[in-house]
Order: structure tokens, then C-alpha cells, then sequence
């Protein structure tokens, strides 16, 4: 496995035809979103205000660009994609608005703006993010999938979500506010809050493309990985702290536990490293068209560095 | 139309046998979401014993059964039904959740038992909300539907919930507490708060037995009916405002228009008559196999009688 990781890590890869790439794949995400929700003004103002506010949000569209790239690597046309690359990010968004709220992180800011519920207050900002978050649903079912994978689709997106996925993973991560945790629980905690979507996106992906078992599973390894490895570059970015590069409150997590703090900068690094190569390995079945995913989790290893 | 109507108005049906039905479905409807939410200690135990709380609190489950009643009303089989029953069970127990948050309505008491925030905190009160929404589209998916009609009920479940359905509906809700009202605006609100969902769930148990448009128009008309009647119906009721009763809190709707400010209460009975007129009118494609759906609509006119 690290024999076939080596071949992309050395020498390290000039990413910059992979950013021109994610870039063109984030502006196509972008503009789907703008379409997928209603324009501003549309009865009533309030709700739809709160779902471009915070959809609409200046992002990476990370999640809906890996629907893309995992669509595309199974041979599969990016126009299907795209609802599912919605979908997630939808998804994502309405996680955001829920994580800002008083009652949990209370937070300030998110992506370099006020939260939803300082711009519409709190009744409207969680109906909001409920809005979003049934538009996901709706918007797999605009994919043009074959209804049966629809379906799975459809279950595997709510899997995502539910008490195995995000909203576990939220409801430890409230839990263990506060207290010391280990490895192990950090672990479980961002392998739902984080590892669960992107997970969900990688596959969702393959399935817009009508990928097989092997390959979603594939799919399934990588992201798993990736999706980890995506949280602890974000907690050793908070540790560095400067809001205007993270767009967060800074030092906001700093009564939760982070990957930092059990493992110091370093051992959270070599975390990194270990999750990247795994993800990369989970790729060997596509051979040399995985080059896309590949600079993807390069990326990822990147962010910190 | 007021002569089919009048067909089963006269003399005034005994509800008895009406009533026994109601009493198996509820009971199938129960014992279905009681297995649809894993059982209290499932990690995380706060998420799960929330949205056992909400799900599981003493309801009428008349959605529910709106949905079995529909589908057998068109020859469908209450095993491939069962599972959208309890979807649209789900989607109403996380829109009271929602409503009763304290940024919302504010609410102590629903279902004769304290709201579910007050039992484990908003946090978890909202997570537990959003995975019961979740676990609704799931349960879609999981009844024996053919494929395109599986997606075809995930849009209609959506549309039911989203901007045009019962979220809208809040949100008009809440910018109208503590401001007068027509009646051409409190029907808005209900139309989309309780409405939408009546609506959703005729509409998917007819879709359970794979009905025709014609059909499915005819459930529609009659369910949209029921719905604002049923609402009107519970205002008269907390106007009376015994807790024992409402199981919610007296008075608590007192600073938003209800339709008794509007049309008194005598006005408001000869809405409802109207209304039920209207919905039991619509079934007249069904001839005399619509007779479950008319006690159905005379249970709810004789609700405030």
C-alpha cells in the first residue's frame, strides 16, 4: 500500500493544473447552488435570505467538488453529479447553521461573516438550515439516476446525517465540551462530524456514475480517511488561530479538545501523513485515473504546511 | 357537489365502527415508529431517548392514519403504506419539536408532557429533531414502492416540508405573532403549517397503491380540506383552553390571531362545516369506497362539538 502511495508522493506533485482544476469544479458547484435555491425576495424573504446567506457563503465546496471528482474518476458525466454535489453541500450548510447556534458552539463567525442567527435570528436560522437540509433530499431525487440507485442514493445521503453520521457525531462532540477526551473519542467524533459527508460525497459520486461494489468501497476508504485527515489540518490551522485565514472565531474550539492537544503539532502532523497515505492507497484499484483524487488528498496535507 | 356530500351527512353517521378502525391504525401506526427509532441506550442515549421523547409522546397519529386510510381507500396494502406513514409521523413530531423552542413559541407543555427541550436541553432538543426529519426521508425509501414512485414520494415529502410547506408556514407564523391578521393570511399559515402535511400524507398513501392522477387530485383536494379544517378546529379548541384537554398550554396561542378572533366561534364552526363539505366533496370519485375518509372528515368537524 505505501508502494502504490509512493509513486504519486515522490517527488511531490506540482499541483497547480489540480487547483485549476478544483477551481473550475467549485464554480460549477457554485452555480448550481445559486439555481438551487430560490432568489431573494421570494415569499417568505426572511427563509430564503437565510438559505443563500448561509449556502451561499464563500466556501471550497471541498464535499460538492468530490462528488465531481469521484463521478468523473468512475467515468461518469458530471451533469448527473452535480444535484448529488448539491446535495452535500446543502447538507454541509445546514450543519454549519446548526453548529453556530447559541445553544451549541455560539459562535460569531463563520467563514470570515456574522452567523446566520446574528443576520435572521435564531427561529429563522434553524428553519433555514431545516429548509436546506430538505432540499438535499429533494435535489438527489433530481439527479438523473436510475430510480433504484436514487434510492440508495437517497439512504445513503440520510445515513450520512442521522445518529451514525453528523448528528452523532454533534451530539458527542456537545457531550465531551468540557472534558478531556482520548484518541480514540476525538477520533469518533470527527470520523461522524466530518468523516461521514465526505465519505457520503465520494460515494454518492460513484453512484452518479454507476460504479460497483469494489469501487464504491474504494470510494468509501478514501474519504473516510480524507475526511479525517481534513479535520485535524483544520484543528492545526485553528491552533495557529488567525481568523482572517480560518474565517472563525479564533480559538473558539479552544474549550474542546483538538487533535493538537493530544498529539502536539508534530504528532497531529504525522496524523496527517498516515491518514493521507491511507486514503491514497484506497485508490490503487483505479490505478493511474485516480491522479485527480490523488492531488485532492495532497491538498489536504498540504493545508498546514 | 353538496348533494353527493349530503349523501353521507344525512343522517349523521355513527362514527362507532369508524372509530374502532381508527383505533387498529393508530395502534399499527405506533407499533411501526416504535421500531423505526432504535431503542433508549443506543449511542449517543441523550439523541436517541429525544426523539423516542417526541416521537413516541401520545398522539391521535391521525397523519398517520390519513396515510393507511388512503392508500386502502385505493387498494393498496397497508404493509407497502406503513413505512410513509410513519415518515409523516416523523416530519410532524420534528415540526413540534421546532415549534415548541424556546426562540419559537416558547412552549412548556405538548402531548400533556413537558416539550422535549425542557427534558434534554435545546441542543439535543434540535439535533433530535433534525434525526427524526432525516429518518423520515429514510423511511421513505424503505416501503416496497416501485422506484421512479419512491422518488416521486421523496419530492412530494419534500415540497410538504420545504419554503412552500410547513417551514413556510412557520416562518409567515412567526412574523405574524403579535400583528393582526385577515383571513385571507391566517389561511396561508395553515394551509402551509398543517395543510401541507395532511396533504402530503393522502397524497403518498395513494401513491403506497400506485393511484392515478385522477385519484391523487382527489386525495389532495380532500386532504388540503381536512387539514385547515383541522386546524380551525384546534383553535376552537384552545380557546376553550383546558391543558387536560389540549395537552398543550391554555392560552398559550392568545397573542396570535387564531380563526376564533377573526370569525367568532360561531364563524369559525361554519368554516369548518364548509371546509368538511368541501373535502368529503372531493372524494366523489371513490363512490361509496370513500366511506372511511368521510367518518374521517366528520371525526374532525365533530372534534369541537
Amino acid at each position: 500500500m505505501v508502494g502504490f502511495a509512493s509513486e504519486w508522493l515522490k517527488p511531490r506533485r506540482d499541483m497547480s493544473a489540480f487547483l485549476e482544476y478544483l477551481a473550475r469544479a467549485r464554480s460549477r458547484v457554485d452555480d448550481a447552488l445559486d439555481r438551487t435555491v430560490a432568489p431573494l425576495g421570494t415569499p417568505p424573504p426572511t427563509l430564503h435570505r437565510g438559505m443563500r446567506y448561509s449556502l451561499l457563503a464563500p466556501g471550497k465546496r471541498l464535499r460538492g467538488c468530490l462528488v465531481l471528482a469521484s463521478a468523473e474518476l468512475c467515468r461518469g458525466e458530471a451533469e448527473v453529479a452535480l444535484p448529488l454535489a448539491c446535495a452535500v453541500e446543502l447538507v454541509h450548510a445546514c450543519s454549519l447553521v446548526l453548529d453556530d447556534l447559541p445553544c451549541m458552539d455560539n459562535a460569531s463567525l463563520r467563514r470570515g461573516r456574522a452567523v446566520l442567527h446574528a443576520e435572521v435570528g435564531e427561529a429563522n436560522a434553524i428553519l433555514s438550515s431545516v429548509a436546506l437540509l430538505t432540499l438535499a433530499f429533494d435535489k438527489v431525487q433530481q439527479a438523473a439516476l436510475r430510480p433504484r440507485v436514487a434510492v440508495t442514493a437517497t439512504r445513503r445521503l440520510a445515513a450520512a446525517i442521522g445518529a451514525d453520521g453528523l448528528i452523532g457525531g454533534q451530539v458527542a462532540d456537545l457531550e465531551s465540551t468540557g472534558r478531556g477526551l482520548d484518541l480514540e473519542a476525538l477520533e469518533f467524533i470527527h470520523s461522524h462530524k466530518t468523516g461521514a459527508l465526505f465519505t457520503a460525497a465520494a460515494e454518492l459520486g460513484g453512484m452518479a456514475a454507476g460504479a460497483g461494489e469494489r469501487e464504491l468501497r474504494a470510494l468509501q476508504r478514501f474519504a473516510k480517511n480524507l475526511g479525517l485527515a481534513y479535520q485535524i489540518t483544520d484543528d492545526l490551522l485553528d491552533f495557529s488561530g488567525d481568523p482572517s485565514v480560518t474565517g472563525k472565531d479564533a480559538g473558539r474550539d479552544r474549550e474542546k479538545t483538538t487533535f493538537v492537544d493530544i498529539s502536539g503539532i508534530h504528532g497531529a502532523q504525522r496524523l496527517v501523513d498516515e491518514l493521507i497515505d491511507a486514503s491514497i492507497s484506497a485508490l490503487k484499484p483505479f490505478g493511474r485515473r485516480a491522479e485527480v483524487l490523488v492531488a485532492f488528498a495532497e491538498l489536504v496535507r498540504a493545508r498546514d504546511r
